[in-house]
């Protein structure tokens, strides 16, 4: 079994056919930090993120998620995963990094999300006017906005989400902390993580039987209080709140379920201070039944759940 | 016994030496938002105060606290204190109230501070860049910031407690809820309240003798999270945080001390769900031992608690 | 205009058809400790309240509110309120009080709830074990399941709002805040409070045209995260979530709703640092179209809000 | 560079000269279940632990921490990691597991303080009556007390701490997160991580030149307002409260330390959501004079952190 070959999920790169609103909405109501720019894309940071940068929100003609990028234990990890990666069949091929990453390594899991692989990074040096009063932060807080921590997980639509999960599973070492199996015996979800986060990449079937479409990308805050300060933020900005503030039956995460003026949904969550320690975690397998109960608390899933995903069909 | 006469502390007129960092302070750090500006002032509100301003910055040789200003139960109210207080010698007079409030009755406490009351006052209607989602809100959340509340209590420094508490009591009608009670018998601090809320103007006694001077002014936050996060803050931006996070024994607020770049001491507080809803409230008497025993939770008093206040000697 | 004669509501008698099972769910899960029993009934109460009980827990065929208790601000208060009452012909006399109560008028609303008025209270002395660590608390903090701060408020169904609305502000001195008011001009929901609580009492209509029920008796916990915290309590102890946790747009409250296992809808509220303190408030009108769009954060209001009261028809 | 390892801080067995008011502090006041006793131990768990205890509470004649265990990734990995300690000249023995745990390798860091390390691990099942709602957690939400999630870190007190650290970095796979170097160049003090938690065991400096003993054992909370819940729990049980709520510098965990009645330091902690993901994290090193600011909002580190040990000398 392949452990801890990837470190962590490094950024996205998001599309929007509305790149002003968008970056607006992730600087002035999020809270992220632009960094940089070139071409149509802009490079943008969380404030607890060590490396360049977090988002790169690109100008395109429709909304959706070009890139995931994975960053390696090593470069030991790195090469060997490329080489299993190439042996799959699945591999597009090596390209040079955006800024502040090294050699990267594209390809594409069998859904056609493209991910990418790097194991050089450059540790973001904030300048004068980002920088934090403790040396052990990567800049200061930035106390506009929501003001998220850090990028927390993706999570992909997929026709079939067994294929892209064991793929995941196989050739990157991810490992699968809870699913929902369908009475029909078929995994509609699946969880996975590569670190002591309970997920790190999500895979939900997207019923339009597409392929390479996103259902959201979340962001960490700080704490259950900053998701409900997050929600009059919102509302005051007038983004579209989905659903929540609740919490999930499914890991337990406090959520909020917000578009983004481009179109992609973007969630807000916090876990309180769960973690997955345990080397042989039994995954969780909900059932369709219970999952008809709902989050945690009673709220009913919202059925844009099951049928918004960016880009649109 | 004369009660219900004065309605809430309206506003303050601060003083300072630096007038541009202090305005920084109250915008950029406090999250306060302008509204206008006149001669050596510049007023600004908390996003929670139904009237026009909350507080009024004044450029100044030195800091402290120039007036603060008590709105009253209603016309009436207002004419039977303003009696009650040329009946006591201690009126000032009559003068044109600053924007948005209407005459304004000026007059000191016993130790010198500059008080002022008045009934007429212009509700706070927000510009469209300012419009929050919700009707029952008089503006837009700023999201900027620590983002206070409203103001909540004003602290005077004061020769001799007695004299001055006495004088709200019987002249204004404010309530004693707790006080310090020396072994010599004397008060050395006596918080009284107009409200619900368990104080609203507090009196300590000024060890140096001095007169009319302040200790501080406390805006009141959402939730003691927006504390913590506004520690933070104050720490990223170099504000001096002069004692706390912790919880006073004494009304068992949550709190946190900073000073202004003008030197003015400001307390950032939130008491949970405290109120003093008993009409017979029996004062809270804390002797010299109860206060050596130090904050709530054993934090010690900071020395310069009883050292400054503004202005400076 | 009659202000500031009733100072809060000081407890409330709720019937329960199954009283050890409400028993277990207001001490163990909600925290309040029995301080007497006496024929059907317990009395229950919350840590914060200076007098003896703030629940009256009376075993009966059916749920429902039996018996609502407000506290006069002085006994003239309360002699002049009765003799308004009895002026009014909804007196139905003085009786003895509940333990801790001196003399009490009982009264009926046009609706035919049945309340009380009182001025004479005992205080609570807590015995040993209940003994806090700080002096200006009632008790000691439970540290057993919810733990509310206080009982809130009591919102009654009424086959007309405005009669009983209006008795209580003509009568009683209480002031709207918000209010609901359809397109056919009907008022359908009023909130009025004595206090600077922004509610205290509220009238919603019973739709099914049945008089004297029960909407919800709401307690206060001191923060938001009191109430996530207690969603997760509720949920282990198989207590039923109505609806929440969220943000009621009207009032701005961070609301959970329960049904307690006698069938009582119960709310667990949180204001934030929200106080009405303007002596000229200004009351809020929502109309259906406001309504329709649901709570602050979008939530749609559950249907079982506009049909379930108590007793049970 | 071994990685990977360890899996994480399994369980630690303290002694206490009070069993009786340990246990009760254990239970009551922090709210852990008792799962079992054995002789002079008694067996506890945090609501979020996984497996059987947490924590192992013995009799003794004096406080101190007896073991704490580590569990190993694998079982390949608990062999590779005893032969290096064998090799390190530093093992003690194999030893039959305590209740749910399976052959455990004892062994002592250079200090003297007791380790061991197992692989084999009995999950929790929880009994009907600790049975949670959710069937991702361990048991319910014990809603008693404190409530701490689960066991955070152990801080050993070390006459020298590079000779215990570098052996936990060489022989078992720790990795430095930050660290204090004194102006003499020795390091006083250094936080070892295996996981994405920022740390999980550390060494401080033991001014006394005593070896084996313990500085403090560490309870992770859900939230930061659980610690401050907490402090007011602590406050009415007459726990003695050394220093907090506080923000430590050092790895920015938001803190409370007590001592439990046998003597030994318990600190309650929240990271927040902060995680060190980076597969190349460059420790952070202390000097003397930023140490000397005290903790990150200013309290000045209590004296008391430096000379109170477990046990006593």
């Amino acid at each position: 079994m392949i452990t801890h070959e990837i470190a962590h999920v490094g950024s996205v790169e998001l599309l929007t056919p509305v790149p002003d609103e968008s970056l607006r909405f992730f600087t002035r109501v999020m809270g992220l930090t632009e960094v940089g720019a070139e071409g149509d894309s802009v490079y943008l940071r969380t404030w607890d993120d060590y490396e360049h940068h977090t988002l790169k929100l690109t100008a395109h003609s429709t909304s959706g998620i070009r890139r995931t990028a994975l960053r390696t234990w090593s470069q030991d990890a790195l090469e060997r995963r490329v080489k299993a990666i190439e042996e799959a069949g699945l591999g597009v091929g090596w390209r040079d990094g955006d800024p502040g990453v090294g050699p990267t390594y594209v390809f594409r899991d069998p859904d056609g999300h493209e991910l990418e692989l790097y194991w050089e990074s450059e540790w973001f040096d904030a300048p004068p006017e980002l920088r934090p009063a403790l040396k052990n932060q990567a800049q200061a807080y930035p106390a506009r906005g929501v003001c998220v921590r850090r990028l927390d997980h993706v999570n992909f639509l997929s026709a079939e989400v067994e294929p892209s999960t064991d793929f995941l599973i196989n050739v990157l070492g991810g490992r699968t902390t809870e699913q929902i199996r369908l009475d029909s015996g078929d995994i509609s979800g699946r969880w996975l993580h590569f670190t002591n986060k309970s997920y790190d990449i999500v895979y939900t079937r997207d019923w339009t039987g597409a392929n390479g479409r996103l259902h959201h990308v979340a962001f960490a805050t700080d704490t259950r209080e900053d998701i409900l300060r997050a929600a009059d933020i919102f509302l005051d900005h007038g983004v579209f709140i989905e659903t929540g503030p609740h919490k999930h039956a499914i890991q337990q995460t406090f959520f909020l379920y917000v578009y983004e003026p481009g179109g992609n949904r973007i969630e807000l969550c916090n876990p309180c201070a769960r973690l997955v320690l345990a080397p042989d975690w039994k995954p969780i397998t909900w059932t369709e039944a219970e999952r008809a109960k709902g989050q945690a608390w009673g709220l009913k899933t919202i059925e844009s759940f099951h049928t918004h995903g960016t880009p649109p069909l």
